[in-house]
């Protein structure tokens, strides 16, 4: 294997133990989206069963010439909590893409580490026996296909490939990027609401180039700074801000909202989950707080005032145990803490915006970072 | 090209006389459906401008090995009539399946007889430098991709090339071919409305076994008979029905309704255009007529009596000049007959009323031969 990429070292082998890691820093990284985690676990702990592997290696592992595909799911995150995978999709696209580009796909990477899109291209990896690689192309999860650094900097969707767990196989070739999020969408609708993607194949080059590092091992640290406070009895929030604090990008973590969840409106549209949740205060606090969401939560308003905006990160999370959830599983009366933290550069320049900005939802703000709205 | 096709006769070159003839017959074949064969008529002028001919084979010219493609447009007709082909669609689509097939298409042919779709195979054949074949896959004109003798009889719609007018090109490998009904509509309502399929790619000996023969010429004799009529100022109407029952299988032709337009409802909806005419008699005629469609003509009611069902066909022509007219052109105030004829054995047998009888379609009436609705 390491011939076939070319690696500078061998890869790590995850466990079970940084997989469920992995799977907790995922869903807070997802901001409310890229889907519920608990499908991805059950069939990597199958596949871990079955002796099979997960492992992975950095981007710098990487030989410029291999072949590396991006993939995960497209859809409305809440159709998947009852329409499960069957197994074979992935499978089923990285063997197109490996017939359309008469080449070997060395490597596979999460399109978007967020939420299941960041634990599937294990299962993947495991069942192909070919590594995941340490990255993604979103540094969180978005809920549109052309929301990725891929896209953003130049590389090119197609061939796409859609697959749904009636083995039917779609490829797409499209004259933009856009046309690819446009066209699977329509198609995620017409399977259910659901499908998996394959798409933006990449050289190692581009990979190095155009991904957000690290961010598989950005999710485990997250998942096992939350755990290992529980299991020590410790503030599960405070690890999770010291953790992020030590990060290179994700170093400015706040706490925008404590209270309960007095209002869910949630609807699937165009397939997409679209909504908004309201929080109100515990006890005696007066305030109110608001998310707007579209898979992903997008804004949020605290007595009205903008607190934080799309790219940077804002998850609810349970506020006894630290679990992020995901935005279909929001429930009224739940009580929770809003917490957001920053994003990379990459996902904040001014060609990022526009893909991935406030105005790319509709959203009238313009986009403030974070750590200026809420005091560096 | 006889070599590559292993024909017994040459080609017949269609020139523009035969072309107008067609696209008349066309659209009465096309029971409302199929789309304006204006566009369709535009492109083959253009193409004859240019030095290209239009060549047709008979089906019984094909050697069982030549690879054929039926092909034509899907989606709602009405769209059409603003949203035009750039005329790279059906090129890259056989393009396309010359690629996947590594094999080059001998031949082409209409998915549907019934309106736009009876000519657009001629502007790629004439492109293309190949012959039509003298068959179609439905004898007229059907809203739904899967409602093609190629579907009934066993035929694997796969690979369905689907393509529009920015060059961008999906193909698809479904689990059966009811899928590439659903999927490709949602394809086709992402693409704007209309977009250009080639799918059930058959070789020769399949298009022996399950076309239906000899409907490009059925169009061209119909569509002569009413224009000599009108050159010789006797009755089209009258031409017509005597043209048909001189066919093998559309030989019991019937004026239902003699009226004018009192009402049009329309939408477009799903990627179809769904609706209902209402008529009433002229002078002194209490009666009504009305005429259900979704893209085709379903049913017709006579006083609430049903007088034709799908898929016998059921045409609106203007009383005068016996001009058949697409649904999407029907409008208030119109003076219309509607015309009804018998269809081919091919697709009143039990397996294709499962598939495209009057139940496929939500009508609750079971199918009954024109010719018993109304007296043979």
């Amino acid at each position: 294997m390491s011939t076939q990429l070319g690696m500078n070292s061998e890869p790590r082998v995850l466990d079970w133990q940084a997989i469920r890691d992995i799977g907790i820093g995922a869903t807070f990284l997802g901001a409310g989206g890229g889907g519920d985690t608990y499908s991805g676990e059950l069939q990597l702990q199958q596949a871990l069963e079955d002796g099979l592997e997960v492992t992975m290696i950095s981007v710098s592992d990487l030989s410029d010439e291999a072949l590396v595909a991006p993939c995960g799911w497209m859809g409305a995150p809440a159709v998947q909590l009852e329409k499960y995978p069957n197994g074979s999709e992935a499978l089923q696209g990285i063997a197109k893409l490996e017939q359309i580009k008469q080449q070997p796909v060395a490597a596979v990477l999460a399109i978007e580490i967020g939420g299941q899109n960041g634990l599937s291209p294990m299962v993947l990896a495991a069942r192909k026996g070919i590594p995941i690689v340490d990255c993604d192309g979103m540094g969180r999860a978005f809920p549109q296909a052309h929301m990725v650094t891929f896209n953003i900097y130049g590389c090119s969707a197609s061939p796409i490939i859609v697959t749904d767990e009636h083995r039917n196989c779609i490829v797409l070739e499209t004259d933009n990027n856009l046309t690819e999020e446009k066209l699977a969408r329509h198609i995620a609708v017409g399977m259910g609401g659901m499908c998996h993607v394959v798409d933006y194949p990449l050289t190692g080059y581009q990979v190095k180039q155009y991904a957000v590092r690290g961010t598989v091992s950005l999710a485990e640290g997250i998942g096992k700074a939350i755990r290992v406070a529980r299991q020590q009895h410790s503030d599960p929030f405070e690890a999770l801000f010291n953790f992020l604090r030590g990060t290179g990008y994700y170093k400015h973590p706040y706490c925008l909202f404590d209270g309960k969840v007095v209002d869910v409106k949630q609807k699937i549209q165009d397939g997409f989950c679209k909504g908004t949740f309201l929080l109100e205060g515990l006890g005696e606090n007066p305030e109110t707080f608001q998310v707007d969401f579209q898979n992903e939560n997008l804004v949020a308003r605290r007595g009205g005032k903008v607190v934080g905006l799309v790219p940077d990160i804002i998850t609810l999370m349970d506020r006894e145990t630290a679990q992020p959830i995901n935005t279909e599983n929001v429930r009224y009366g739940m009580r929770v803490k809003a917490v957001a933290t920053s994003v990379p550069p990459i996902l904040r320049r001014p060609e990022a915006l526009a893909v991935l900005g406030p105005q790319a939802f509709g959203i009238e703000e313009d986009y403030v970072p974070l750590e200026e709205l809420n005091g560096a």
